[in-house]
């Protein structure tokens, strides 16, 4: 499997629902350990933090084109100086790999 | 008194402390009803829809526009096709007259 960051979303109706517990734990491992998994929710979230708001909002906009390449949007909680970016997959109500792909993204974003 | 959209903030060290509550209720007349007061939290929001992702990222970088120009920073709640704004004035440590003047520049975006 090429890594996560050289791939890009499938269209949702490919996903028969959910990710398996066993392959959201295996799928975590491949992003940047800030990555969190809130099983419950169904969802990944990683908080990011930046020098002033200039910064958070450049952030912004660049998640926000890897969003709308991949036809796949996260939700932003932002404020001056840190940006928290949460993935799900509405359609499924879960994870699918699309989120992990995505979160992979981002995490380029700081390579 | 000017149209609080035709103010611009001030240094927020020229506020003794937040706004009284009877002073916070007739400010928020002034701005789009859709603006709710939290008085216990000490900030006011307003939630905004829009028809997509790339109307709803407009709009975050129109807001921004506005925070780095008058140098007050809100907080965003940013998902497909809405938009969460808060105002707080963090050195005081509640609302402030700056709260109020970035909100209205902000309904300013709509009119």
């Amino acid at each position: 499997m090429n890594d996560l960051k050289d791939r890009h979303c499938e269209p949702p109706e490919r996903f028969p629902g959910p990710m398996s517990p066993a392959d959201r734990d295996a799928m975590l491992k491949q992003l940047h350990p800030d990555w969190n998994l809130d099983a419950d929710r169904g969802l990944i979230s990683r908080r990011l933090r930046f020098g002033n708001f200039h910064e958070t909002i450049g952030f912004v906009n660049a998640v926000a084109w890897i969003a709308n390449r991949e036809d796949h949007h996260p939700d932003l909680e932002v404020s001056y100086n840190q940006c928290v970016v949460r993935f799900t997959t509405h359609a499924v109500n879960g994870l699918t790999l699309n989120d992990y792909i995505c979160a992979a993204h981002v995490d380029a974003l700081f390579d």
